[in-house]
Formats: C-alpha cells, structure tokens, sequence
C-alpha cells in the first residue's frame, strides 16, 4: 500500500499561528454567522471601552453607530471618553491577539483574553477586506494619533498600512472603526437588545446608540458614581496546581521558601507559611528553587492541609442589590422589583459573587412570550447566545417555582410568567464554555450559588405575589359587604327596635364572612365559565 | 479619582502564549475535571495514531495501558505500530502547541488543530509536574529515539529534560507515555466506553487496552484492509473568504489571474476561470498580487456567480454502509441491523458525508435507559460529551420517531426503545463547537443531512418492526387455527355426513378469522391485565 514515510510526513508538519487558527475556527469567537457577528464586534468594543474607563476612574460615556454601507456589509463605529491609549500600544492591542493586560491579572474585568477587539479586526478583514481604523487620544496636550491596520494572519503581527496624528477636535478617548459583513436584526438577540441590557447591568454607563435604521438610542446614567475599582490580587493557595507552583518556585525574587510562600500568595502570614513548611518537611531557609519535585509535591499538598482564609473580595465589582433594582427600573416599567447580592465564593481559588434581581408584572404582561425572559451576565456584560449549556440556565432550571408562584412545565424548565429574571455572576476569572464568552461552565459550585440566589430572590416575590392575592380577596370580601351591607344594617334595625342586643360571636362572624366569600367566589367562576364556554 | 492613566496602563500590556492561554483554560480543551480529562488524554494519542498508522498505509494496531500510580494519579502508555516520527519533529509535535501537519491540509483527518496531543503533555505537567516521555523508531534499521520533554508554557516551546537512544527491541511506531491527575470510571462517560466505540467505528483497527482494574480488552479487527487514503483537495471556490482570496493572490507563484484560479482552487478549469474573469471585468491577464481592492471584490463575487462543480470527495473517508454494519455487529449482539451511507454534499465550501447506523433489540433489550442510545462521531472519532449542543443531537430529536415505530415523550426528544443509533460525519473541517471538539456546530445544511441519513435507517428500522409485528399476528392466528381445528373438522365431517358441500365464502372466512382473532386477543389481554394488577 502506497503509504508516506516518517521523513515525508516531517516536511507537512508546521507551526500555526493563532490569528491562522481562530481565522479558520471564527465560530469559537462568535462569528458563526452575520448577526451574531455584528453583536460581537460591538460587545467586544463595548467591553474594552468600559474596562477602560472604569480603571482610569472615568464615568464611561460610549458611543455607538452602526450605519449599512453595502449589501450585508455594516460600518461599527465605537468611541469612548476612556483613558486613550499611548501610541506605542495602539498597533498590538488591536492588531495582535493573545495581547493585553488582563490575561495575568486577577481582579474582575470584562476582558480576560487578550483576543476580543483584534478578533474584530480579524473578521473585518476576512470578510470586506478593509482594515481597522484605530483613533485615540491620551489628553487635550497631545495630539489624536490614528493608525490604519490588519493583521498579518501568518505572523500574528500588526501590519501598519497608514500613521498620522490628527489635527481635529477628538475629544481624548479611542475610537475603532471596522467594516464588517453582518446582518441586523432586531428583537430578542439583537445589537439593540445587547446595549438595553448593558445599560441595566452598567448603570453608571452613558451610552448612545444609533443604529443602521437610523433609530437613536440614549441609555442615561441612573448612578453618577462609578463602582469601587477592584484590587488586583495574588493567587490564592487553593487554587494553585503542581505545574503552576514549580514555575512560580522557579521565577521568583524571593530567597528562601518562607519568604515565597508569603510573598506570591494571598492570605498566606508567617505563621501559616511556618506551618507549611513544617508539615511539608521542606526546610523554610530553602531556596525556592532547590525544591525537587516530591518537595514541591509536598508543600503544594500541606498548602491544601491548612487553614487558609478565603481570599479578599476587593478584587470583585459586583453591581449591587440597590443598582440592579435602579438598573431594572430604569427599563422596565414593573409592578415589582427585588434584587439580592450574595456573599463571595470561591471555586478553585478564584473569588465569584452572584447577583440577582426579578422584576414582575406590569408592562411584562404584554410580553410576547409566556415564559419569563432570562437576562444572564457575566461580569457586567450580558450573555445572549448559548444559554443552554450554561450554568446560570442549569440553576434556574433546577429551581423549583412552583412554590414560589410562578408557573414551571415539567419537574423543570424555565418558569412561565410575566417576569425578568437577572442573573450577574463575577468573577476574576469566570470559566467560560468557549473563548467567545456566552455561557458559564457548570461547576457545580458555581450552580449552587446561583439557585441559592434565585431562591432569595424567589422569596421576595412570592410574598409580593401572595400580598396580591391577599389583596384580592380582601377587596372582594370588601364588595360583599358592601353588597350586603344594607341587609344587614336592616336586620341591624329591625333587631334593634326589638330591643335585642347587637352582639356577633367574633369566631360565627369569620364563619359567616368565609362562607360569603365562597359563595361569590363559586358564582364568580360559574360566570366565568360560561364565559369560555 | 484615583484611576490609571493610558501609561501606566501600557506597562500592563503583553503578550499571552498560546500554551499559557490554554493551561489557564484548559477545560476549552476537554480537562474540566478529572474522568473527562483521563479519556481526553486517551483519544487524542489514538486519534493521532489513528492518522498516522492511516497514512502511511499500516493496519493500525494500538496498545493502551492505564495503571494507578498514586491517589488520583494515572500513567498512560499508548503505543502505536505508525511509521514513527523523525528524531527531529519529536519535541515540536509533543512540544508545542498549535504545529501540526493537518491545520493547513484539506482532507479528512482525526486531528486538525495541532493541540490535541500537546495539550496532554501540557496537563500532564500542571497537574503532576511530570515530563512526557516519547519514544519513537521509523524502521529497524534506525535506533528507537527517546525524549523526555515538558512544554515551556511561557514561550509555548519544548524544553528537552533528556533524549537518548535505546538500545531495545522496541517495534517501529511511537509510544506516549504520562502522567497525570485523573479519575478512572467505568460506564458510559468512560476510557472502556470510548475505546469500544472507537472500535466500533475503525474496524479495521485492532485495540488492546489493559484499564486501571487489571482488565484486558482485546477490540479486534473485523475488516482486514484499509479504507482508501482521502486525497487533498484545494479550497472550493464557494467557500473562500475575501481575506483569504486576498493572501492567496499574494502568495501565488501563478503568474496571471486566469493561472491563479485554475492552480489554487479545485474545480476551475480555463473555461470557468475565464468566465470568472469576464464577469468580474478583471483581465485575466493581469498579476494576481497587483489586482486593487474592488477588483479582488469583484472576482470573489463572480467566483460566487459561475455555476462550478461541487468539490471531490475523495478527500473524505466514509465508514462505509457495509462497515458500520459489522462494526454495529461486532460489539453489539441485536436482533436486527441497519446501516446507511448519504452522498457527500458541502457547506461553505467544506465537503461532508453523514453515515448511519441502527441496531435494534437482543441484548439491548436489557438495556437500563429506556431511551436509545446514541453514538455520535466526527471524523471516525466517538464523541462522548456535551451532546445537547450538538447538530447529530439536534437532527435526532427533530426526527419524528413515532413514524418509525419508536415511542418518542413529547413533540420532539430523544426516541425510547431498545435500540443504538450510531451517527458519523466526516468532513475535511468538521466545525466544532470548542477546542476539546465534543460537538459539532448546528449548521442547518449539515443538521439536515443527518436527518435524512436517520430517516433512511428509520425507514428500514420501521419495515423490520412491522415485519415482527405482522409475524406476531400470524403466529397468533396460526395458534388459533390449531384451537379451533378440531372444531372445524367436527363440523365438516358433519356437514359432509349431511352430504352437505364445504364451500365457504372467502370474505365470510376473513371475516371469521378476523373476529376469531380479535377475540382471542381480547381474552390475552384480559390475563394480561389480570397480571398487572
């Protein structure tokens, strides 16, 4: 059988790039197809502006345009009045993926990745063949730099095609523009539906929106006061792997294993490293790079053996109960609201805090569909596509609503009602199914705190729900005693000028007024009924 | 506010390697936890034997060996009979994320992204700090080769710990040999099951796996040649992307557009280049790399316009109707098996085939789900995770079963009975839903194959379950014959003792069947009834 050769096989293999490998594999980074598409590259931006802003203490102000400018063919405006970016940074940044600054920072950001906004450039230039038009500008003393570029595929390099400085009015902040095939859409899984959504979750967030139907949008602040800005912090010795710590042993500045241990983990005293190392048998005057492997092996497990505090939560930037609930009212006009925020947890070392909110009734009786819409959030950017493999759908699925008053098909499924329900989950590091950031792992950690939100949540809602009911029936038993009332004000009267005393047992009353309640109640239905019938 | 400024941000910005990138994400790979991360070890060294042994034209023989070798902690052996890897290609391939041979190749294969394997040795070394050790030998007449290597994750290189060669009676091929944190578990999400549907799928494959308890399978051959080699094939002029069209008329060593698309693209030949060229007013002349924007435009639509043959498909390499029949048959000891084989169609420009098998009945009656069991594969290659994303899933629960003579809960979900639905694509790019590749996007053209494909065995499936149930009926009819015969005789001999004729009314006799039948069930169900309660 003609079969090639070990050396014959040698000469096919070769190196790939990854702008090659996410080239070819666009789905992975949600550019399955033309309207998923045009939502991406403006999540993408969207996420990079408010990063920036919120870290240079800026209240974000965005702007947003998307004209059409060919058949399936969309201009993506984005500008922000973020920090700018030095000019040195402006080609790699937006022109090389796997670049950026939060890849190997553990404090909560929208961006985790290094590859979003260059991915936009990507597929820009993969589908019009236009480059990116990157403007940005660091303060009024300086001018606006704008550069003209792609990617070159093969290298995973920046390929600069113009450089100028700007002599106009740009206002200090960074612009990006790209031409992208696309298709818009509006409704449930829109570009329109993705910022309504971020202005809730980012209510400090000014955002301006027009889009290719020439509708204007301005989602205004509800707060005028940005969040705390999350602390960067160590990792946490939970979280830590033998691959992990050999490196961290091996890179550090530290000179002995005492010092390390306290030095490169968060929550970790003298104390504890004193503990460590005596349970791990390794000396503490070691230098961190003598350990071999079972010695390494051996402190990674006595780091698992003591008591080490959670790590700190400054690190999160979780929205808040008050904000969601602002947030959700600023946008839909319910007759309820409740929101809660829990305590942080942590999974695998990592902190993570949920929130949630659910808003009821009022203009959500019109919606269009009988299940309640399901908002879903990962670090303040909502989640529109592969709800069903993530596991903020698995822990509202295994809710049980029916006791909380909402309808649910099934054991479980999503509930039936006029409600929305919010979900956030934050993180320093949220284990996303695919690179392109639409559905939260499952870890089953992470599923229970979700349900056990929810179920906060679903409390609330229920006593709404069953003061309303409660309400109801007051007014209906209301009626019936004004119905009734000149029945008995005249058997009242008639008693009365008999000379009989006017008293009514307080329990035969009850009696009596259940008994009524019911009678109408039956009536009421029968006239329903016939009704329907 | 105390916030960053756009140079301070910038002393934040730097590179991610791409073996860093995974390692932190490393459950996009298929290591979220560790049974999953014990199998996806195991299937991408036999996906890569698989390749190799195929294509050097060797009947692939596999040893695979799984000890315990601490708490929680697996060493895996996979040894193939492939044609070796040369001395120099060793620490790349094992080395380095995305390098491979398949990336760039337009032909079927097992692997094509160039991590699979690599990503092994990466978690091998995260979780237990141990090196990989790979042994290889291309022929007899060369000494085997041995490296013992580690990825640098922070360059994404390898770093050899020692290289030797042995002086052993090691058999040509290529041996992988890790460790790693695992958990060995048996049942469906298992090494065992994954082995055996590999098996199932590669009969021309012999597979012998020794699991954790000491038990020795021996998954033999029930096809004792090779399936053709699939052919390379050029990109189809349907599937290429403007970006694309624009870096292959840089690179081309074709001298005028007109060469170009006849040398780079399969199914152009000099008419269909011309007409291209007409139609997108280019002259056919012209240099490939001098043609403008609008113009490389141009003839990427005109290349859409002109009617060109669907691409070859001997880039693919089915199962085969007749194989998966005998592989179904091997494994599987049913009452009655199907198998069908569609022809290829494609979807942006990609060929693909779908294969179907059913197997119904015997020992699946004694199945312990009451819902069938589904075999989903790409690429000859058992998918065992995330079904519920997955277009063979999708297709599957679309299908009306009922038809068929499946029970099927609600309007669409999977079908109940004794039965194994066996589902496989190939392609020469199968559009997975994540690197760990569990799951095959939801293309509507691709979910519609494999609806048909399930139709046509659901087809067979249904005439085999009325044949059955026809045959139950005359059984019953011939048990009461044999009742009712002497009955029968005594009346005739009667009658013929009147001197009376025996003709009897062929409707009438139907009737009387008929209604005898009917009766006889009647009483069955009675007893039957009587039983269950």
């Amino acid at each position: 059988m003609p079969g090639k050769t070990a050396e014959e096989m040698a000469l096919d293999q070769k190196e790939i790039s990854v702008a090659e490998f996410f080239e070819k594999n666009r789905h992975l980074l949600g550019f399955d197809n033309p309207a998923k598409a045009l939502i991406t590259v403006v999540k993408e931006g969207v996420d990079n502006s408010l990063d920036a802003c919120e870290e240079a203490g800026k209240l974000p102000y965005l702007n947003v345009n998307i004209d059409e400018v060919g058949s399936n063919k969309y201009e993506i405006t984005l500008k922000d009045n973020g920090p700018g970016i030095v000019k040195e940074q402006m080609p790699s940044i937006f022109g090389k993926l796997l670049y950026g600054s939060k890849f190997h920072s553990r404090k909560q950001s929208r961006g985790q990745q290094g590859i979003g906004i260059s991915a936009s450039v990507l597929y820009s230039q993969l589908t019009t063949g236009r480059p990116a038009i990157i403007t940005s500008r660091t303060d009024m003393d300086s001018p606006p730099k704008q550069f003209k570029l792609k990617i070159d595929t093969i290298k995973n390099e920046p390929e600069i095609l113009k450089e100028k400085e700007l002599e106009d009015d740009f206002q200090p902040g960074t612009e990006i523009k790209v031409v992208v095939e696309g298709k818009y859409i509006q409704r449930y899984h829109s570009v329109d539906e993705y910022l309504k959504q971020t202005a809730i979750a980012n209510p400090y967030a000014r955002i301006q929106y027009s889009n290719p139907e020439g509708e204007d949008y301005d989602f205004e602040r509800a707060a005028e006061k940005l969040p705390p800005e999350p602390k960067e912090i160590k990792p946490h010795p939970y979280g830590v792997e033998l691959g992990v710590l050999g490196r961290m042993l091996k890179n550090t500045d530290s000179n002995k294993v005492l010092s390390f241990l306290q030095n490169e983990f968060t929550r970790i005293g003298r104390t504890s490293a004193e503990e460590i190392c005596r349970l791990a048998e390794v000396d503490p005057d070691e230098k961190p790079e003598n350990l071999n492997h079972s010695e390494q092996e051996g402190l990674l497990d006595a780091m698992q053996k003591v008591k080490i505090q959670r790590p700190p939560t400054d690190c999160l930037s979780p929205i808040g109960a008050k904000l969601i609930k602002n947030g959700l009212g600023k946008e839909i006009d319910a007759e309820f609201i409740t929101s809660s925020s829990r305590d942080p947890e942590v999974y695998r070392g990592n902190p993570f805090q949920v929130e949630v909110g659910i808003a009821y009734g009022g203009e959500l009786e019109e919606m269009e569909s009988d299940k309640v819409k399901v908002m879903r959030y990962a670090n303040k950017v909502p989640l529109l596509y592969q709800s069903s493999s993530c596991a903020i759908t698995k822990a509202l699925e295994n809710t049980d609503w029916k006791r909380y008053g909402l309808e649910q098909p099934g054991s479980n499924g999503t509930p039936k009602g006029p409600a929305v329900i919010f979900v956030h989950l934050c993180s320093t590091w949220v284990p996303f199914t695919s690179e392109s950031k639409e559905s939260i792992a499952r870890y089953p950690k992470i599923v229970k705190e979700i349900k056990l939100a929810l179920q906060e949540c679903a409390r609330d809602l229920k006593r709404h729900l069953s003061r309303k009911q409660k309400g109801k029936k007051e007014k209906r038993r209301k009626k019936i005693f004004s119905n009734y009332m000149p029945l008995v004000l005249e058997n009242a009267v008639e008693l009365a000028e008999e000379g009989e005393e006017l008293t009514i047992d307080p329990i035969m009353q009850r009696v009596i007024d259940e008994e009524l309640v019911e009678k109408v109640e039956e009536a009421e239905e029968v006239e329903e009924g016939d009704v329907n019938d």
